[in-house]
C-alpha cells in the first residue's frame, strides 16, 4: 500500500451547508495535522469526528472552521487511512480548503480514484465498484435498488459460482487428456461437460434476459412522442410530467450542460426524447417523410402514437403506423370525451399486436391504463419482483453475450467429437470472460478507462 | 431544548460521491436508531462514526449504504443531539434516505433552520448566523476571510464593547436623574457623555468605512462595459474572464434559475452585469438616448469605458461620458498597437478625475494597470489589510447608521442643553440598535425572515 495521497472534493459542486474535501493515503494523517488545529489527529482514535479549525501553515491565517473525520486503514472505503474534512458548502470555501490541502503535498485524485483505490486494495470488486456510480448515477428507486444489490456483490457471487463450475469442468477434463486410456472415462468427461457447460449457459441466458430491464432502469426509456397536430400529444406530455416527478439531469461533459428530462412512470424512467424535434415537431412524418421518421425513432425505445377519437382516420395516422412499425408502440386513442369518430377497424388493422388506450387527456382518463401499459411493455408482469439481480452494465452484458457464445461452441465442439483439448479452450476462455466482470483478469487501460468515467471525489 | 428533530438534505444537489442528510433534536439518535443496522447508534460514544446500512423498518428491505456520525449535545452545531447520515450522492440516493427519516419522525427542516437553533441555543449570535450564510455565498477569498472573521465573533465583540460603553453612560446619566442637586456633577456629566458618545460615533463611523467595501465583497462589484461598436468591449471580456478565474453562480428562487457571471480580480469579484443590455448593445447611448442609459447605468458600481485610441474623437464618445458621469469610470484608451489618431486633450478633459488606462486588449497590453486601477477605485490601496473588520450586510450596516445617526440626536440633545432624560433615550435606543446586531432585541419575526434566506440543510 505504498501509494501517494489523493484528494478531491466529494460533494456535489453548488451552494449548500457542508461540503466535503475527502483525502487517502499513507500522508493522509500528516497532512491534515500540519493545517488543523485543535488535536493531534495521529494520536486520536479511528472513526472519530474532530472540531477545529484550518490554518495555512505559512501564514498561520485561519482558513475555514472544520469538522475533521479520521478514519485509519484497514476498516475504510479505500482501505486506506482516510481524512474527511466537512467544511461549509460554498465553492470558495471548498475550493480553498482543497488547495491547501494539495500543497501540503496531497495529490488531486482522478475521477473514481478512490473507488479505484478500493477495488485495487481489494475491498470490493470490478461489478461492485461499477455499481458504486450506477449507484449514485440512478434516476429511479428501483434502479438504485438494482445498484445497490450489484453493490453488495449479488452479481459478483453468481458469476464466481458459475466460474466455479467450469473451473472443476476443466480440472476434470484436464484428468481425461492425461490419462485418456479408458474408453469409458471420455464417454463419461462428454457428457458430464454437456451437463456443465448447458447449465452454466442456461444461468448466463437467465441473467442476460434481465439485461434488457436493467439498462431500461439505468438509462430510462427512451420515448417519442408522434401523433398529426392537436391530437394532444403535450397535454400526454404535460399529464405524465404533472402525475409523475419529473426528473430534470444535466449530463455533465458538455461545456453547455445537455439537459434531459424524465418521468418516473411507476418506477420506470422515461426519458422523453427530442431527438430530430421528434418530440416538438407538430407533424413528423409530413415533414421529414415516412423514411426519415422511421430513422429519426429508431433511437426511441418507446412510441406513444397519438391518435384523435373525435377526427375521422387519415392517411396521416397511417404513414405515422408504417413509420413506427417493428418498434414497441402504445397507441392513444384521445379525446374520448368527445363524439366518437374514428373508425376503430381500421386502427385496430394498423395497430396489429400494439395495444390499444383510450384516453382522455383533458379529463385525465386513461393514465392508470397507460401507465399499466408501458411497465407491462418492459417488464411484463415482473414488476414487482425486486429480488432478481438485473444486469444493467453494458459491459457486463457484452461479456455475458460472448461467454454465452464460447458455451455455444464448446456444446458445438461435442457434438461434432472434437478432441478434448480444444473444447477445453472454449471452457477456459468462458471463464476467464466471466472473470473479467468482476475483475480477474483485467488489463490495466480497461480500469483505468473505467475508473475515468466516474464522478469526482468518489 | 424540547424542539421536534429536524432533519434535511446538507450537501449541494446533484451528482457526488457523498450527499449528507443531517438530524438535529432530542430524536435524532432513536430516528437513526431505527433504520440502522449494525450497532446501537445511542449506545456508541459522541463524535464517533458508524458504517452500517439503513433498512426500511417496514418492508426490512436495504436502503442504502452508510456512514453516521453520531454527535451528542451539547457539543454539537445547534447545541442539540445531531446525526449526520453520508449516503451516495445520488438524487434518488439521497431522497430516499431523507425520506425515511421523516417517516420515522423527523420533520423536514425550514431553510436555515440548523442555524436558527444554534442561535437559539445561544452557540452563536445574530451575527455570527448571519456570517455563516454569507461565508457560503462568497465569491472569493477576500469575502470569505471578512466571514469568516464575522463568524468568529469579531463584528460581535466590537458591537459588544460599544454597547458596554453606552451602558455604562446610561447607567451614569441615571444616578444623575436621580441625584440632580450637585450642578458640577451635571456639568461633568455633560462632558462625560459628550465625551463617549463621540466615542461610539467616531468607531461606528470606522465600521461604516469597511461597509462599502464589504458590500463589494459580498455582493460583486457591479461592472458595465460600455463603449461604441468595435473599440474592443467583448476583447475586454474576453481577457478579464480569461486572465481571471471566472466564476458563474445560479442564483436560486426564481424558476428558471438567472446565471450570473462573476470575474475575480485580485480578489475584488467583479459581477458583469447585463441590465438592460448593457453588456451587449453595441451602442447603448445611440440606441436609449443619454438620458435612459444614465439610469441603466445607475445600476452598475462600476463603468469601464473604451475608447477607439486609432480613431478620431467622436460625438458618440462624449455621449458616453455624459452618461457616466458622477459614476466611478474608468477610461480605457485601447488599440494602442495601432497608430493613435484621438485627441487626448479631449479625452483628458472628458474623464475629468477619472482614472486613464490606455491598453492593447489585442496583445494584452495594460491589463495589470486596469487590474491595479479597479483594485484602487475600491479599497483606496488598503488592498492587503485583511485585519480590518469588514461590515459586509446590509442589514447590519443599516443598523449602524441609525446609531450613528441616533449619537447624533444626543450629541445635539446636549449642546442644546436639553434634559438628560431626553438625551438619555438617544443614547439607549443606540444601545438598542447595536443589539440588533447581535440579535438582543429582535423579535421573532425578524428572525424567521432572517434564517428563510438561508439555503437547505444549513
Amino acid at each position: 500500500m505504498e501509494q501517494d495521497t489523493i484528494s478531491a472534493i466529494s460533494t456535489p459542486i453548488g451552494e449548500g451547508a457542508i461540503a466535503i474535501v475527502r483525502l487517502s493515503g499513507d500522508e493522509a494523517f500528516s497532512i491534515a495535522n500540519r493545517i488543523f488545529s485543535g488535536k493531534d489527529l495521529e494520536d486520536v482514535d479511528s472513526h472519530t469526528i474532530h472540531y477545529g479549525s484550518l490554518k495555512d501553515p505559512k501564514t498561520n491565517e485561519k482558513v475555514e472552521e472544520v469538522m475533521v473525520s479520521v478514519m485509519r486503514a484497514p476498516k475504510t472505503f479505500t482501505r486506506e487511512d482516510i481524512i474527511e474534512i466537512n467544511c461549509h458548502g460554498g465553492m470558495v470555501s471548498v475550493n480553498r480548503v482543497l488547495q491547501l490541502v494539495l500543497r501540503e503535498g496531497a495529490r488531486l485524485a482522478e475521477p473514481g480514484e478512490f473507488t479505484k483505490r478500493a477495488f485495487l486494495n481489494g475491498r470490493i470488486d470490478l461489478s461492485q465498484a461499477e455499481a458504486v456510480m450506477d449507484l449514485i448515477r440512478s434516476k429511479t428507486d428501483r434502479a438504485m435498488s438494482v445498484a445497490l444489490k450489484q453493490m453488495d456483490g449479488r452479481l459478483s457471487h453468481l458469476i464466481r459460482t458459475l466460474r466455479q463450475e467450469l473451473i472443476e469442468t476443466v480440472a476434470h477434463v484436464e484428468v481425461n487428456i492425461d490419462y485418456p486410456e479408458y474408453d469409458d472415462v471420455e464417454e463419461m468427461t462428454n457428457t458430464m461437460l454437456v451437463e456443465k457447460a448447458s447449465y452454466v449457459q442456461k444461468e448466463i441466458k437467465k441473467i442476460l434476459q434481465t439485461a434488457k430491464q436493467g439498462k431500461i432502469l439505468r438509462e430510462g426509456i427512451a420515448t417519442a412522442i408522434i401523433g398529426r397536430p392537436n391530437v394532444g400529444k403535450s397535454s400526454l406530455l404535460n399529464v405524465l410530467a404533472h402525475e409523475n416527478k419529473a426528473i430534470v439531469t444535466e449530463i455533465p461533459g458538455t461545456t453547455r450542460d445537455v439537459i434531459e428530462e424524465y418521468v418516473n412512470v411507476r418506477g420506470v424512467p422515461l426519458r422523453l426524447i427530442d431527438t430530430a424535434g421528434i418530440r416538438e415537431t407538430e407533424d413528423i412524418v409530413e415533414k421529414i417523410g415516412v423514411e426519415r421518421s422511421r430513422q429519426a425513432l429508431q433511437d426511441a425505445d418507446l412510441i406513444l402514437l397519438v391518435l384523435n377519437g373525435s377526427e375521422e382516420w387519415t392517411k396521416e395516422d397511417e404513414a405515422l403506423f408504417e413509420a413506427a412499425k417493428d418498434l414497441d408502440v402504445i397507441v392513444l386513442i384521445n379525446k374520448t370525451d368527445l363524439e366518437q369518430k374514428i373508425d376503430m377497424e381500421a386502427v385496430k388493422k394498423a395497430a396489429g399486436d400494439f395495444p390499444i388506450i383510450t384516453t382522455s387527456l383533458l379529463e385525465e382518463q386513461g393514465i392508470d391504463r397507460l401507465e399499466e401499459s408501458i411497465a407491462e411493455t418492459f417488464f411484463e408482469g415482473e414488476i414487482d419482483s425486486g429480488d432478481l439481480t438485473y444486469v444493467s452494465n453494458v459491459r457486463h452484458i457484452q461479456l455475458l453475450e460472448q461467454a454465452e457464445k464460447s458455451l455455444d461452441d464448446a456444446l458445438e465442439g461435442i457434438e461434432l467429437d472434437m478432441p478434448l483439448d480444444l473444447v477445453q479452450i472454449d471452457i477456459t476462455r468462458t471463464w476467464e470472460l466471466l472473470g473479467e466482470i468482476i475483475g480477474d483478469n483485467v488489463n490495466e487501460s480497461l480500469i483505468d478507462q473505467l475508473f475515468s468515467q466516474f464522478c469526482l471525489g468518489k
